[in-house]
């Protein structure tokens, strides 16, 4: 292909243009050259604040080892403070935030943990569909059983309790089901769990002896009238002591998403909460976690400092452009004959159902390859346009999805479409 | 303890003062803010090169995702061109060099995929007693066996075929070895190999079908008089094609060591000789490689230009200050009485022997904690001197030993050693 290629399959925002925000970038210039420090075209308070960075890394240098493998003890303290505030009020603890390599690997660090047995006593996960598009493999690659729940389009992808019970049955069959997976906000569906729904999963949750995994890195990329994001802690928390106390629940953000968007970087954490210490010891997954990541978490917490107003500007803007190209890409691809998206609330994709004529089934079964995929492999060739197949979202049913980033929106997308089904109609 | 604590039982320069290299600090400052790329204040070169660095990062951000999961194509390829120069023209292919996170980690990736079998049946893997600090728990977590196989100390730490062949036979009767794993120059030891010990080692391995793990991160500080390293690529790569066209290899390298010492960053990479394509597609271990390490690990093979040369200054600052502080150390650690200490020739470490008196011995049995540990824990109380125990290492015979970085002398070693023993005696 020599077209120039545009990727709008994975979640990538800088990639399509979408600027860091100065402040975080700024610091961790200044923390990597300290030279810097001298240097009057920065703001004080930056200058200040990369000090401050400075001074919780051993010898003054971020080129140190991190002085203990889950962190550095002060930016523990700064993201347990962030939850805290987030959550109005209900403690999170340093102790419990763990540094991870993007929330990817922290994932990959704690299902590797539960992985036991093999044939019906293998541990099974219970997993959305659709779902994340890099989880189905990474279940895999730990040796652990997907056990799928649906997520119906028509109920605009709500988790459905009903759903779930049937689910884990039917996974009991071949597996033990120790752990239930929740994308908050749905990744790639963009939906945003209220908190009655909440509720309900833990109380599911509780009953069959589940750990619940909440995917919670889109929280801050809520744009949908009227929702916000509420997190699994929180409602547990207000759940009354028999939950509080006793439900194992792990949740993951990351630095690569909403208004920060620094994927290339790998930062994250997992929150940890009622989980064994022994169990805890065992997530230490590097001998030393990267400095520069764990830098760029603490800085993703804003502080009220004379920079901080330029930082909310650039946070409105981002959060104000994001919002409205979901918008315009949810008509325009609605607008799109033969497709229909349900309205997203948060995060960076749109999910829409691709309505492929049985004829195009029946080539793509011809040539031995998903329909979906096919379509998406036309779309590239084609339009040099990069959209992601909803197989890879673990969606196996006759509905067909692509999974698009909303970031760039592409009339190229209308045209296909229409010639992919007219050209598989006459050809 | 509230004594200030000298740890000098880790190898992390920048912790003990040590200072960056400017160039690579100021064009990852660069690369984080690229609004210094109009900054008059940095040299023009700095500028360039970090402008050169973006144009390799989609959407030139290094907060986009790596093009691919095992690195950016451009820094396989510096790597690659910088193993081919440092073997005299043995052709080091960007396709084997896999991006890690440190070197560790790779390590870890690697064995994982060693694992198989238990009992009789178990992977075992070939280990020098002693060996770098943290791989007999790494051994333990992947679950392989430790095979080991001694260096011994009255030959400077050299490897001793015999005792391969020993070690090999013994490891026999209770795992399967299937990998030797080399440390070059030897970590804690400080011993550089020779040409003709590794083509005996490489004869040695592909007899008796043994992978070779060559942990060779030291490779940038040798500082024995008329030592110098040698890659187990390149000699394997000169000994005919029977071996240098079926031997697998593994090569670690890590920015953590020598001039460069960044270990905060953790970047690292493998290059991986002679290996199953099917296995080099397992080794993608995160779903997308840090960016900001590898544009470390790009830098810190030096290119000719205008700041080469303060480059070179500050290397060979750097050096000098190294190899002059092991002599120091060496000949300050053969004056304190009941220690003796090999000569080191590269890495950061030294690693005497310590004379403990019998009734120290006793001493400890009855505590229930090994002598040298015992020993090691005093100093800390005592001194607030933080060395290695040797077991450590892996070293479990009668012979104590301390790891002990050479960054930092301290006198306070002296008398305490001295009065340790005397209380002992007394006490």
């Amino acid at each position: 292909i020599d077209k120039h290629v545009i990727d709008v399959s994975s979640g990538d925002p800088h990639k399509a243009g979408m600027p860091p925000i100065s402040f975080i970038r700024q610091v961790m210039a200044v923390c990597l050259y300290p030279e810097l420090l001298k240097e009057k075209s920065l703001p004080l308070d930056v200058r200040q604040r990369a000090q401050k960075l400075l001074d919780m890394c051993s010898g003054g240098s971020v080129g140190s080892y991190s002085t203990t493998s889950i962190g550095l003890p002060e930016v523990q303290k700064s993201i347990s403070e962030f939850i805290t505030r987030r959550d109005g009020g209900v403690l999170s603890h340093p102790e419990d935030i763990i540094l991870t390599i993007g929330s990817q690997k922290g994932l990959s660090v704690f299902l590797n943990l539960l992985t036991s047995g093999e044939g019906k006593t293998q541990t099974g996960v219970l997993t959305p569909m659709p779902c994340p598009h890099t989880l189905p493999m990474l279940l895999d690659m730990t040796g652990l059983a997907l056990v799928p729940y649906r997520l119906f389009e028509e109920q605009g992808w709500a988790v459905n309790l009903d759903e779930l019970h049937r689910a884990l049955e039917a996974g009991r069959v071949h597996c033990e089901p120790k752990a239930i997976y929740i994308s908050n906000p749905g990744n790639p569906t963009g939906y945003v769990q209220d908190r009655e729904t909440i509720e309900k999963v833990i109380r599911f949750a509780a009953t069959n002896c589940l750990i619940i995994l909440a995917e919670e890195v889109h929280q801050g990329s809520v744009y949908g009238q009227d929702k916000e994001f509420i997190s699994y802690k929180k409602v547990l928390s207000e759940m009354g002591k028999t939950y509080a106390e006793t439900m194992e629940l792990v949740s993951f953000h990351s630095i690569s998403t909403a208004y920060i968007g620094e994927c290339g970087l790998r930062g994250g954490y997992m929150e940890v909460v009622n989980i064994d210490p022994a169990v805890k010891k065992c997530l230490n997954f590097t001998p030393s976690a990267p400095v520069l990541p764990q830098l760029a978490l603490e800085l993703s917490t804003p502080q009220l400092t004379v920079t901080f107003v330029l930082f909310l500007k650039e946070i409105h803007h981002i959060e104000d452009t994001l919002s409205q190209n979901a918008k315009r890409a949810l008509e325009f691809l609605n607008r799109v004959e033969g497709m229909s998206c349900q309205p997203s609330m948060a995060g960076p994709f749109l999910y829409p159902r691709v309505h492929l004529p049985p004829h195009m089934v029946e080539e793509a079964k011809r040539l031995g390859v998903k329909a979906d995929v096919l379509y998406c492999q036309r779309l590239l060739e084609e339009e040099g346009i990069c959209v992601g197949a909803g197989c890879e979202n673990g969606q196996e049913d006759k509905n067909y999805h692509i999974r698009h980033r909303y970031l760039l929106i592409n009339n190229k997308i209308n045209q296909f479409h229409r010639s992919f089904c007219e050209a598989m109609l006459t050809g």
